[in-house]
């Protein structure tokens, strides 16, 4: 058969087949096995069921289409070459090459038409979650009758690595109390992991464990296009259960010697498999990077479709607009990420003198918020009272209340993180969720995600420290700290006391294109710093401040601390002023913040002459010297916590004043 | 009834669970609901099951119990006090307090019956595996017809918490896969999490998703001890598969008020509603840890039985050591973790100036250990052949050869970290397991409680920098060494070359006492360091070294370097030699292993005179101005990587010798 006569769609297919031979032989680098094995059912979903508008990837009701299985890169990558996103032939050439816009993975770029950053296993599958709740959330919230404003689906292609990962577990079981049925992913069932074939770890039941989380379960041959068509067709239908279609494929599909091994995974074909490969696909072996006219002009029927659908919409948020006015600027300061005026305007006070663990202010300020911001969506895996997240009297989100303010995650932290970030990403929402600080482990590889897409998503983060006392060191953090300081991007806050935190969070809220912010509270209580005496909490927005200024003289010490260890620093001021040392407290709630700031400011309050630094914060000491400086000292925790009361712990791991003032005087080489 | 006609299994379970609330209610703090809930099932498997031996709980083939749901850990002391093993009353009733046996948390205590350490939910569910895995290894190598040497089970209480977890999920799935009979795993089924009803949020029926990992799956009243023992013993006939038996229960059992409701979960019941309880379960309301006598008696047969089933185990060992002197010389070496001789005679070495990924040469090393330490175990989580983790011609560990060498995980990082610390705490095994860096972020949790417990094992980390080019920013490591480094316990080496390969693995498996330890390895080739010119690599056992010395006077600059960087470092040494910088290079491949070293010793590597101090690591920079100090620079990386060869990257990023050279002068004030 000839080019010509092959019918469309097989030749589209062999198309994208041909392109991601290609792209990977030139990179030499990449991931073929995977996009030739599922090329038929990514061509099937993208032609014949995925709303979207290449020329504008933004469009708030498009389907979302997530590659999980972020290895596949070429073949999302030539779904968008083909279908008229902004991404060229000459990108496509630049695979996996400095400054492309075709990575090894597919990297987050809403005008580009990539939803997320994939290739992290099962990262893709959870965060689809959060994006149909999203999607549910606000069809619900804004919908009318015949304004349909919001309705689409999530799809996502997964592999075998998606469904071994944990949090595929806590996302799947997750997505099935919710009955997320507009949740339609497709799972690649290519038998082979990198090890060998799957047999070798994997064999469990996948169908009864999706049954078991109230999954809609069907089974086809993932090269049948018919039945793929058919399958997802049946998924639409079902509303109330999310859907696994579990496509069995063959990996390096077409290699006469790759397919179904291992061998097609990871690496290139090879100049003569390619060859052997493409012949065998009935395409010329000796054109690369070559797509047939026919094909060009079939796929980018997508581009008259995408403009069809999106216009269509257009007029009916046009009558929208008009109908609901309200609610038609609601939604466009929800889609726009913007802050109704006065959104602040009922953030609580606290009385100076009195004490407060800074949970508790957050669950106030939150509630305050949320009651001026409806679409502020809060959330604790299974820590709810303990976080103090709940916006109180705004009711949960569950599938007979879509438009609830709260989240039960269950004990899935990490679930949640994937979840809060497809939340972001879809649109729409301001969602926060809460967990112990310790818990931040079993969910980093998403707070990274959220970190490397540069999305704000918002993780709250109580029992902050070793001081949640008797729960002991399995709960208590030490280098959660320095740990999540080291990620990029994310914006660590500590606030000193209550008031601070209603700055946290007004940073939170106010600095979103700076990414992600985790914001650390304490368990236990401690005062509320008198302002009146003290510099202003709003700088916190500046990372750190000179909170105490030294008296009597130009500074001879700094003390610089974060958090609940910040009021020790105070009162151990207070001692060596009247000691006579001029002392300077630094309030130092954020670092990132305080890097952001010009070297002036930084110079201001870390003189570069005053030597006699001391930090002072109960976590591991890794960074600090970056501050203190190597004639400095940082009285730290570079060792676990204990069981016990926390105010013994204070004392045994020399967290007291009296602690400080010692090694303070030993740092001016005083008695 | 009076407390005489109580029948002595109800008497005790209630003294269990009056222990339990006194305990709570003194320390002001703790978890009783789950402890009133599991004393049914827990009595009947530690009286009527459990084969241990107070005396000594260090028996070899004692039954393995873990407390996954350790919130319940009073559950636990009590078993452990009325048992006899070594926990006084004392101990209970100083709970939660500094210096106690009984922290909030059990915490791995193998001298006292605490078999690990618990509480972040799912460890200890999937640390079982790994018992089971080496048990299994183990009964088969060692036992003879007539010698059951090791032939015991894994027992442990889990939580809808741990089934929440997506450990959980990896665990169980890969121990369906491998046909792990001998894990007995009770659920504490009570329908309460910390939020309120686990319909909330976890509505999966759990029954047929264990059926779906190919799990043997009970139901029973976990109230009704008939019931349970007859589960337990159906669950011992099952050689086959795991079982869980889910036990419907009631938290916080007897409580009028605040049973079967979250309040229950981790509060003290309060001093009247714990007297309203006690009353209810029939106890004296105003006595507190009581133990009738009877129950003492009772209870502390379990000495008897134990001492019993020990000695009778004595008896086998001394015929079996008559019968195979060999086998029980190697089962004693085993058992005590001791190394045979000449075990490190095979070690392979390395042509100077040629290059190698230190990957490889890790795979070489431990191909050479392999054959001479017959319990070193293999493995990967689906990066087997990435990881150069094989042990080639040993087979892989399955159902049908337990005795194999390799493990295959799958694509389950934190199960595998987990059961490698099951490995570790059963005994008998040294196991390693593989991922790439980037991954550590998967299993930190796992990572984080081996160090927490102080227990020796071994993390291979490859792929171990941005250097691995064109896979991109998702699996290019920069925050994971400095967050890995702040884990306290936890040696982290990063080897400067192959033949530091060979040291780092020495190290490794020589300090095991000092806890876990990392080992990072290169993609890339990077060259042989040439040792003739250089120092020689056993300077990795000091944890850094100087390497490179400077030349025609004393050195006027340090340069610091580990891992890839190294070799880029003696090379802009030789330029700045060149142009009359007498330059030192100090190799740096574990910060933790310096660290323990003197003050001399570290005075002599990094003498405090020299300013001038400049590092280069491919990895976020956090901490090092420890070694540099103020006036020093670090080349190193603030930012996520990019998809591309990492030849460019080296060149975009600044590690070039060009770039250090230049860094360098700047430091030195020269232009």
């Amino acid at each position: 058969m000839t080019e010509t006569e092959v019918d469309i769609d097989q030749l589209t297919v062999t198309t994208i087949r041909a392109l991601v031979i290609d792209a990977v032989e030139k990179a030499r680098s990449g991931h073929p096995g995977m996009p030739l094995g599922a090329a038929d059912m990514a061509y099937v979903l993208w032609t014949q069921f995925l709303r979207h508008n290449p020329r504008n990837p933004r469009w708030p009701n498009r389907d979302r289409f997530i590659l999980s299985a972020g290895h596949g890169s070429m073949l999302l990558y030539a779904l968008l070459h083909l279908s008229g996103y902004d991404l060229s032939m000459e990108e496509l050439q630049h695979f996996r090459q400095w400054g492309s816009k075709t990575p090894g993975h597919p990297e987050y770029n809403p005008d580009l038409g990539v939803e997320m950053t994939t290739g992290p296993l099962g990262q893709g599958f959870a965060t689809g979650v959060g994006m149909a709740l999203a999607e549910r959330w606000l069809r619900h919230y804004f919908n009318r009758p015949d304004f349909p404003l919001i309705d689409h689906y999530i799809y996502a292609i997964v592999s075998d690595g998606d469904l071994m990962e944990g949090i595929s577990h806590e996302a799947a079981s997750f997505a099935g109390h919710q009955k997320l049925g507009r949740l339609i992913y497709l799972y690649d069932d290519n038998h082979i992991s990198i090890d060998g074939p799957t047999t070798l770890a994997f064999t469990e039941d996948v169908a009864k464990r999706f049954q078991a989380y109230g999954w809609h379960v069907q089974r086809v041959d993932g090269h049948d296009r018919q039945a793929v068509a058919q399958a997802i067709a049946n998924a639409q239908g079902e509303e109330e259960r999310p859907s696994l279609i579990m496509a069995r494929t063959h990996i390096g599909y077409g290699s006469p010697h790759k397919q179904d091994t291992a061998q097609a995974h990871g690496a290139p074909l090879g100049p003569e498999e390619a060859r052997l490969t493409k012949e065998r696909l009935g395409w010329p072996p000796d054109r690369t990077f070559y797509v047939p006219d026919r094909v060009y002009e079939h796929m980018r029927k997508a581009i008259d479709r995408g403009e069809a659908w999106e216009s269509e919409w257009q007029q009916l948020w046009e009558k929208y607009r008009a109908q609901y006015p309200q609610l038609a600027d609601q939604f466009l300061r929800f889609w726009h990420d913007r802050l109704p005026e006065g959104w602040d305007a009922g953030m609580p006070t606290f009385e100076p003198g009195t004490h407060l663990a800074t949970r508790k202010a957050s669950g106030a300020v939150l509630n305050a918020i949320a009651a001026r911001v409806p679409n502020l969506i809060g959330g604790s895996a299974d820590l709810t009272p303990s976080n103090a997240t709940y916006l109180k009297g705004l009711g949960d989100i569950e599938p007979n209340n879509p438009t609830g303010r709260n989240l039960h995650y269950g004990v899935r932290e990490h679930g949640m993180a994937a979840a809060l970030n497809g939340i972001v990403l879809h649109g729409g929402l301001i969602p926060y969720g809460g967990t112990f600080l310790i818990f931040s482990d079993y969910m980093r590889p998403s707070v990274r995600l959220a970190a490397l897409m540069k999305v704000p998503t918002i993780f709250v983060f109580t029992h902050d420290s070793v001081w949640l006392g008797e729960d002991g060191p399995t709960h208590q953090p030490v280098e959660q700290l320095p740990s999540l300081r080291a990620i990029p991007n994310l914006t660590v806050i500590r606030p000193s006391d209550a008031t601070e935190v209603v700055e946290a969070w007004r940073y939170a809220l106010t600095h979103r294109q700076e990414g992600p912010v985790a914001i650390l509270l304490t368990r236990q209580s401690i005062p509320v710093l008198d302002r009146s005496q003290l510099a202003p909490a709003v700088g916190l927005h500046r990372g750190a401040y000179v909170l105490a200024e030294a008296q009597g003289a130009s500074p001879q010490l700094l003390i610089l601390a974060s958090g609940s260890e910040v009021h020790l620093a105070l009162e151990a001021r207070e001692i060596l002023q009247a000691q006579g040392v001029p002392t300077r407290v630094v309030a130092m709630p954020s670092w990132e913040i305080f890097e952001r700031q010009g070297d002036a400011y930084k110079a201001e309050v870390l003189p570069s002459h005053i030597r006699a630094r001391l930090a002072v914060e109960a976590a591991v000491p890794m960074g600090w010297e970056r501050y203190v400086g190597i004639h400095g000292d940082v009285i730290g925790l570079d060792h676990f916590g204990a069981s016990a009361p926390y105010k013994v712990l204070m004392e045994q791991f020399g967290f007291t004043v009296e602690n400080i003032v010692a090694r303070a005087k030993r740092l001016l080489g005083r008695p």
